[in-house]
């Protein structure tokens, strides 16, 4: 090493030694021929200072020196109690510049005034900011962290290919052209599902890898093209034993680096629940506000609106004292979310009266009776949605979460875990918002029934519950899986109830069934999304902020310029533009080339 | 878990507890009226015994049971001291069968007879042979023990983009169109590289990452499309520090995964000993046998074959006995490694005559004063090549390694590693074999020239040497790195050698130069190959044994079918034929998009 000590780990005890030190030119300040240099390093900052003005002249910001000097405690008064190394300074007596660095494009602060473009661009100098390397910092601990907990229990990491087979439906899969086969590609792995069940059948028993997938997705605000997952799966297990997995890898990783103790067990809560108590199935917990059923309270209403499949409202704590403004405001949130918009009524806060525009609607009984079906006391504001089940309950659910933020019911500070379990199997296939007589997965079609409906999950598939579960930390998806199955007949029965041949299930999932002909253990897992769980313990409010070198917005790469046109030489080598073999032909020639 | 115990970790002290089991029908033996069957898991085997022979009627090889029963000690005579269960069995009550198999395309065993296409399609059997689960055991430890090293030592474990820029000269990156920028690619990286040197610039110091790298490659015998590095990069270091870190890894592999201490330091070689004294950049250490250049001592003879830049012998002991067909089928052997042949003279057992074809071309005191001048005892042989010194090492280096293996010097069970160091900076460029007045590098750009040749290397490019280190097992290249240029005067001048534009340099490593501009540390690093390195630790003769889902040749692989071609739907969707737009739309795209 061309230094002796780190910058951070300078203290008073060091006093009198000569050290050298590395690091980066962070502040500077000029003091009666005299100039103190904060130096930074990957440890944190130390004073250092030049008694000889003319030395430190050339220094600019972020240039790369190293220095030589001796330690010494700091004139009293001048101590710094906020810097660990704050009782010390260094004083100079060698500078070695070990390369300069140009005027920069932004400072290097807590505080930044350039957009995020602009960061990303020069992404190794906004990694240079505290708080953005200190989220690196963290996710390397996290991964460290999750590895000790699986390591203990004998997990095994086994790394799966990123070079695969394209699926015939995934037209998202990002695709690799094969220079060798021209004509023929690979596909970049959405996830390790399939490996990781093949390793199940291969009898490795307890697998995990910190797995880079892609999904050429649009992307939103909070999506990478790339991204990563914790990804696990176990022989020999029910539902209970993947979930309590799940809970000491979160505990751990919340009380090393969240300083949080979860309580456990980590409350379970089933879909259906989910959905009618939050409109969600994903809850923010961190806020009590929950949703009323009124499909029964308002059964008779001559109000056309409320004579629906379902009926809700969610109520909002002090709502009536919104504007009017306020109140408009909502119909707009409505309408943005693709609703028409949203009732609802406002209850007096001296009186209690119920008023507003859909008041005028509703009878006289229904409006007595309505603070206390749905709990709300006068000032409440009550939001209504009627509709089918789902679509009324997942407005009602959106407007909960909008009622916490505008009602400042969120505690900023709070954890709230839970569990989503039950999640059904099936759904129907809907063509333009009408359900055909046609089946489709929630999750994958290897999704096991539970012990309930695994023997009869026909007789009502949209009643039928699967094994399958989510995690979710204050209202965000960070994990979840499933127990798979396992039996040949149960399968064929899941391909049928959904519509899928023999032969499609072939072409689909072949290399997958013709493993589990060969005695398929019982298995399940679960994924974890890593750069979610990061993001999350390290309080940004991005996943970009947990990424080393981030997409931005459109898969574009600010730094690199990727994705970026190729040359015609780089096409025709590619193979992109080779014309396919017949089926098989790549096969068998590759077949001799193996040989 | 559905299971009470795992079948491998059962012992007399267990006798008389009534367990659950779950695992695989490995064997079978029907004695008497009772049933015999090693029951595998994960952990290992246990004899299960059915005294009802109808209960075990069904059960065929690999299906998967259930099975709950007492454990007894085996009847006196009947223990099994090879297994570590094998005082015990247990006496099966209740049998579940949860899955079936159908008969196996080739049985679960150490000796398998198909072809390895056959293994690589039903992987998931291949890997239920113990050697095969093992060596996939055993990588997951040696990633745990790396990273034990260096998570003492404070270095972060680091994501980097597998969607990247392609690189205008790289026609070998693998390339992945973009949906939504139709026209526009990513590379996958063939390493991590310009990322872990960025890193280096973003003042992180220490950075890890086992990591996944592509190369478009011929796929030769040993090469996968996707391969692992362990892939390391620091801050404020020398080469000593690089190496020093890269033992103390190798170190810990080799003891706790091959029982072996291996000595330090580490012996370190230059190149030019290294190519002088064993003909290889990477020189298996195991045998000692030795190059000797004989340029001089053949000054003035009159074969014009010796009268060449280089000549020099190698000797194989004990070679004189070879017969006249396997002495022909050296010449056969060097044919096919593009040579004319292989001069050689043998020594008379007897009498240390020197005979064969090339004595008669050499004069009396040449021969009579051979056997000394390369250190040939009578009954041996002396092998010859002659020409550039290069090629001519690079031929008695690949006779030294046949030598070793026919004359059966090689001890197997022997670990030899060594440094190869102060490898060139520079090699001339080729066209025909004829060097042109123009220098290449022979590692990438920003490998720094050492403390001698950092001022001057552009007085002898052939000679000047870099801080460029490889790390050899066994005649493997194990690992390999440098360290890095961070000044940005040097940077210019190697590019002026080379012959790069300032334009090029831009547009070839445009945003690493840009990095550069902002105080870069100086740094340094080094890759393991993981792949070999996991071959060489589990004993296997392929690196495809050490990889879950490995491909065959031609970048095949038999299990999923992939690579295949796609639909015509999948290309239009995957932007495969759009148009590339100008440069700099797409970027100002993206910026509007990011906002």
């Amino acid at each position: 090493m061309i230094r002796t000590h780190t910058a951070g780990s300078l203290r008073a005890e060091h006093a009198g030694q000569s050290v050298t030190l590395a690091g980066w030119v962070a502040r500077r300040r000029d003091h009666g021929g005299v100039t103190f240099i904060d130096l930074r390093d990957a440890s944190g900052i130390v004073q250092i200072v030049f008694r000889d003005e003319a030395q430190a002249h050339a220094l600019r910001n972020e240039y790369c020196v190293k220095v030589t000097g001796t330690v010494g405690t700091r004139p009293e008064g001048n101590e710094n109690p906020e810097l660990p190394t704050g009782a010390i300074e260094v004083t100079v007596t060698d500078l070695t510049v070990l390369s300069e660095a140009a005027p920069l494009p932004f400072p290097i602060d807590e505080h930044v005034t350039v957009g995020e473009e602009a960061r990303l661009r020069h992404r190794y100098l906004d990694l240079r900011r505290a708080n953005q390397a200190k989220a690196i910092r963290l996710r390397s601990r996290a991964n460290a962290i999750a590895r000790e907990v699986l390591g203990a229990r004998d997990f095994l990491e086994i790394e799966t290919p990123t070079l695969t087979r394209s699926t015939p439906e995934g037209a998202r899969d990002f695709l690799v052209p094969v220079r060798l086969q021209p004509g023929a590609w690979y596909a970049l792995p959405q996830s390790p599902q399939l490996f990781k069940q093949l390793l199940m059948v291969a009898g490795m028993e307890r697998y995990y890898q910190i797995a880079r997938c892609y999904r050429d997705e649009d992307f939103r605000a909070d999506r990478q093209p790339e991204f990563t997952q914790l990804d696990i799966e176990m022989s020999f297990v029910t539902q209970d034993d993947v979930i309590e997995l799940g809970e000491e890898i979160v505990g751990s990783l919340w009380r090393e680096l969240a300083g949080y103790e979860i309580p456990t067990p980590i409350p379970r809560i089933t879909y259906h629940d989910a959905m009618n108590r939050y409109g969600s199935d994903k809850p923010d917990l961190r806020y009590q506000v929950e949703l009323t059923e009124l499909t029964g309270y308002f059964e008779g209403t001559e109000f056309r609106v409320f004579q629906a499949e379902y009926t809700g409202a969610v109520v909002m704590p002090g709502g009536a004292s919104q504007t009017r403004k306020e109140l408009d405001g909502w119909q707009d949130w409505a309408k943005a979310r693709g609703a028409r918009g949203l009732a609802y009524v406002v209850l007096d806060a001296e009186t209690g009266e119920a008023r507003g525009p859909v008041a005028k609607n509703l009878s006289e009984a229904h409006l007595a009776g309505l603070a206390d079906a749905v709990g709300a006391k006068p000032g409440d504001a009550v939001f209504f949605a009627a509709g089918t089940r789902r679509h009324a309950q997942e407005l009602l659910g959106a407007a909960r979460i909008e009622i916490a933020k505008r009602a400042g019911l969120v505690d900023e500070s709070a954890w709230a875990f839970c569990w989503v379990v039950d999640a059904p199997m099936f759904e129907p296939v809907e063509v333009d918002g009408v359900a055909e007589n046609a089946w489709t997965a929630v999750h994958h079609p290897f999704t096991s029934p539970n012990e309930d409906w695994i023997d009869n999950f026909e007789t009502a598939p949209d009643k039928a519950l699967a094994y399958a579960y989510d995690i979710v930390c204050n209202g965000n998806e960070i994990g979840g899986g499933s127990i798979r199955i396992h039996r040949g007949d149960v399968q064929k029965r899941v391909f049928t109830l959904l519509g899928i041949t023999d032969e499609e299930a072939k072409d689909k999932f072949g290399f997958l069934l013709d493993a589990f002909a060969y005695g398929p253990p019982p298995h399940g897992g679960i994924a974890l999304g890593w750069d979610r769980v990061c993001m999350l313990l390290a309080g940004v409010d991005s996943i970009r902020d947990v990424i080393a070198f981030p997409k931005s917005g459109g898969g574009f790469d600010p730094l690199t310029g990727a994705p970026t046109p190729i040359t015609a030489q780089q096409r025709l080598e590619a193979g992109v533009d080779g014309k396919p073999k017949a089926p098989g032909e790549d096969a068998a020639k590759a077949k001799v080339a193996a040989k």
